[in-house]
């Protein structure tokens, strides 16, 4: 039996949550052995590298640091929780892998993408997702969504256009990985958008 | 008014913080505009990320995101302080620089070198040391001296071969880089190898 890798990405306000419980439930009743886990994070030092990195005080972050903190608890999580887990016939849903950095320092922050190329192969062990759901939304909505839940962390504090970026650098990514991605419309009302997302899902399994 | 920055390396347990004491005192004594400094460290930021990597609770922290944690903490300390500060012609005395790099996470943990001097180009702006001292010690007595001090850091408790290794590595750093590199015999008393580095930093004030 073997392993498979399902990360869900997305700009703020996507709907990403409402669709991780989505896909969970749905694995869950069918019997997969699941682990949800998340990046930033999903082992105990890469959820405090993601504290560090998320919080507000260290606005003065240069965008080569937050780079390595991302990749220093990518570089844990993968050897920790991933590679085992998936060594073992487990599925694994993730809240965001490594096109995030593709799309949040590379599209973001503007960081020379054969450096984040470089790093993704020395950390993640040639572990590529089977499956990728992109949320995709403008920007200005997700934005109104988010800000509902308060001021936002560090990143979620980010100006107009950083966002409009990581929209492109996730639309390009998925434009030159059409065999893994699937851009999901996250305009659509939350149910819908989960329905459309647990539809690739359940392809997956059946195709498995 | 040209800044200049001096580095001091060395293991554990070789007397850094006496050379260190010493070099500043004189440094301010003569007049010297001086920022100490360390690394891991030196900025907010920098030093949560150093508590993080020295937390014996992280004992299976893998060495890839020792090193990026590492550098995450570099590319601040350098953006943050070293670099305006040599821009405003003020003199540096850093605990550590770049070279710990290439002595712990490439001698000690065995990391491909290419990607340290990749990771060094990248976060150092260039800015390499103009004089570093190192403290050169047998590790079986650096060890011994250093647990007079407690159970010591997440890298203090490693095994003694990584310490050999690690002092190997300072080695090889120092005979490639001679021009600015100088080895202190570390194993002489205190007073004697802080007189020694201090005489080495004469040289470089007298010189300038």
């Amino acid at each position: 039996m073997k392993g498979r890798l399902i990360t869900v990405e997305g700009g703020e306000g996507a709907g990403k949550t409402t669709v991780l419980n989505t896909i969970e439930a749905c694995l869950r009743e069918r019997g997969v052995d699941l682990l949800r886990t998340r990046e930033p994070g999903g082992t105990e030092l890469a959820e405090a590298i993601r504290a560090l990195m998320l919080d507000p005080r260290h606005r003065h972050m240069c965008a080569e640091a937050e780079l390595l903190l991302v990749f220093a608890g990518r570089a844990q999580h993968v050897r920790e929780v991933i590679q085992p887990a998936l060594a073992a016939g487990r599925w694994i849903l993730s809240d965001r892998y490594v096109d995030a950095s593709y799309a949040y320092q590379g599209g973001g922050r503007g960081l020379d993408r054969d450096w984040i190329a470089d790093l993704d192969r020395r950390t993640t062990l040639g572990i590529a997702p089977d499956l990728t759901l992109l949320l995709d939304l403008d920007p200005a909505i997700g934005r109104s969504r988010q800000q509902q839940r308060g001021p936002g962390d560090r990143i979620e504090r980010e100006v107009d256009s950083f966002f409009e970026r990581v929209r492109d650098a996730y639309l390009e990514r998925a434009a030159s990985h059409p065999q893994r991605y699937r851009v999901i419309d996250a305009s659509a009302a939350p149910a819908q958008v989960a329905a459309a997302a647990w539809a690739e899902v359940e392809r997956l399994c059946d195709g498995s």
